[in-house]
């Protein structure tokens, strides 16, 4: 059995190093939106040309990465979804929608100051961690049945 | 042609009003979720018993509202999303994640200060508006033809 | 918004009749397997003919209550599985995994002794409840949003 | 044609090992949930964090398991489900009708004595056995058309 | 609850009269295919031009007949197969399949002689009758609970 | 049995009127887009502000108009598609594939001269028609069996 | 691209094998029904155990075969359908059904006899052959765009 | 990841194999029609037989050809839609139309000129661009996150 994960979500901290390091040598892999926040805003008008209207400037942008993240969420059996401490996203609770909504197994890794924000996130998954170690220790038992010693 | 429109987001101003007020005469069907923060928070506790943890507290709570939110958004034709100017609102961008994963035809609503934060939100909808008012006459067009004078 | 509701489980004794009593005034709509044991048992042969093996005069019946069942999962918004004090009840069980695998809002209800044999249903419910009038008051909170005083 | 399996079902008998011994040469994949008991039970408290309430501290563990158990029914060709000769096992006939609602093909597998109680189980099945040696003798049929001698 | 059945099959006996007759008084809908033997087979050449060859003759017609058929199947909750004694009937054994993959519940209605040719179609089905009198009286129990006296 | 039918393509002549008149008196919904060519073209503008690029003009208009289009198309059981004997008419071939990929039946009314360039979307078709006429009879036998006299 | 193909119907003749050995070297994967006679109609009993009524003894052959079927049809990109000259083959034109409500592509092959027995079945198929060398020919155009010589 | 790619649209220019070339060392899989005006033409008639009216011609190659059309843009994760400048290429506005209706994501490839006409088409489009190498480099950017310098 492989396990597919695609991990969503902040993109400023390592975490997703932290869970691929750690679960190397399991039988997953993973996948994740374009993580250059720089790459990432300016694609849509780099490849199909400039806008002088911010909202369409990102517009492009955010259907460019559209493609890639619909297709690592489609793709997963389970979708990781990240809240960091910084900024409101909106991107990564929209793609736990998306995710719950097509039956993925949603896990959610935040804090406890989200606790209650996230409280209708949390509800749609089937697990909620602190650590990114906790989400190696969920995929580790998911394939082997082995618990963290 | 009766549209049903779900109102997901914002519980803290009258937008809902003001569109239900604005459709009048309109073949339109609304639901929405329970905006009574209060009840919204403490619904599960008060009917399933009290919960120590907060986490669990939340967690019953979210859970049976989920059971309102997702008949309203599998219901719908449209899906329309408010964000306000405070809070996360994390239950919005996941419910807008949701609706678009479902083919629900997505309608946002936020002022210009999140365009850049919601741009993954708007980028799947099929609508961006401002105001209210806006949607109302969407509505109107959608079902008539008939366009603002 | 009517809510759709299937009575699934126990038929020993009158939960049923609770709920649909206890609902009287909200818009709702209830349905339900066969409850009297005995058509339940031998309808298959008494319609088709009968059938010197158990396991057939089983089956025909089993079969021909199926057509009820299904039609009412699947119109189900809510599936309601009461688990009682005595048999096996593995219908309920397995009509609780029908419906989840559908995703609709599952209700799990039974007492507090069943409660580590149920944990795997009641992961996938919405909510569980240890009384009947608990399910009456989720089904006028999720219509209303009022919480039982 | 590989043809995936899930086993779902009783834990402690050995009926895995002889489906998986007696298929040994075909082409088949077989899954199954973690069988070890205690670290079924303890997994979500093991690696989320202790639970003063057991219905929480089966609650995580529950959903954890669901993660390996969805993924596994959901990539599976047939579910073959188990029912042993004690304990409640509603998970069983919760996965039973899982893969019903999925359109899985079904075989389920048990003993005499608990026929009348499962006949909605096995109305659903395309197959019935009584030992696990049926089931490997229809999975060597369904793949090369060669029946017991 | 309503139960809509589409009656498919021999057109040649008055078994649907018989079935519409027998269930007078029941909550049900019927739908059926044109019935009429030369419309049905003339209907594309009357309306979309005539065909010198026979084959795209009967294609015309075969393909505007489709639109009711899939209509009264695609909205049915339970599709009734009726296989008479004469002529091949492969459009019957069409339906079925084609109900069968859609999981309408499926009554397949046929006399002893043709058993073992339909032991497929009777396979997938959840019941299996020999007189339109059968039928009827599974719709009562289906609706009611009640059994023939 | 009531048809729900949606009138896809072309705007400048008076098929619509002729299909929806001459089907007077039958069990019929028709849905239609809109079809003044100026609000279609404005809508967006009109309702979301002014676009100084004609990309972006456009872009909104038609996402808004798709809140209509794949409501109808959703809803029907039978699209016509009407290819007229000016423009590009993408649109049209558009809502043909969209309808076909959803299963709906699709009849597709053109005249002859286009019959090698609209080869694809005949091929996906029920019913291929000259005449809105033909369409109407096609729907008077489709619902009662009646042929033209 | 791999072709997947699926080869129902017809079992007293060699058109599988033409098939097969006339697309050698092309890129497909072929599957099909047990074509042992003796086999397909005891294997319910000679695993399951026997049954004195004939009715059930085809039921378990039936239902263990639709194991194989089932996963056949479902995996197969290409149906193509058999009918001979000989025998009722309800269980062909079921299959060809069950093909079409999944939106397979449909192949039907069958003798100038049959043409107007089948016109419901050939009006679901994208192709319509009298000799498995045009089948050959079909699937090598399909993959290479070349046409015979 | 593999990204699998359909190229629907014009055939009398290069632009599939300017794609092709530029994408070499990506991850990529391409299919494509039948690219051959004349076999895509003739096909059907080559194999099934002649047809002495145009439109059956005609049809009988379009179905076959559809057997293709469909396997591409069922297994892809993107479909690329190439408008030219010459002939009214409502197959591929259809394909169009059919990968959205499957929520494939969408590129549209045309020139300035076909802007207005193209509206919706580019609506339901996740990009739109003017030049083949446009499309090479969206589609390292989706695989790698690498902009072009």
């Amino acid at each position: 059995m492989t396990l597919k994960i695609y991990l969503s979500g902040e993109i400023h901290t390592d975490w997703r190093e932290q869970i691929i390091d750690g679960a190397a040598g399991l039988d997953v892999e993973f996948s994740a939106p374009v993580t250059d926040h720089d790459a990432s805003d300016n694609c849509g008008v780099a490849i199909m040309g400039a806008e002088p209207d911010k909202f369409w400037h990102d517009h492009k942008g955010a259907k460019l990465n559209a493609i890639r993240t619909r297709k690592g969420i489609a793709d997963a059996d389970i979708v990781v979804v990240r809240f960091g401490d910084k900024y409101k996203q909106w991107n990564a609770a929209f793609d736990a929608g998306y995710a719950a909504a097509l039956g993925k197994s949603l896990i959610v890794l935040h804090g406890p100051d989200h606790q209650h924000a996230l409280k209708e996130v949390d509800a749609a998954a089937l697990a909620v961690a602190e650590e990114p170690r906790q989400v190696v220790e969920m995929l580790r038992y998911v394939l082997s049945g082995s618990l963290p010693v």
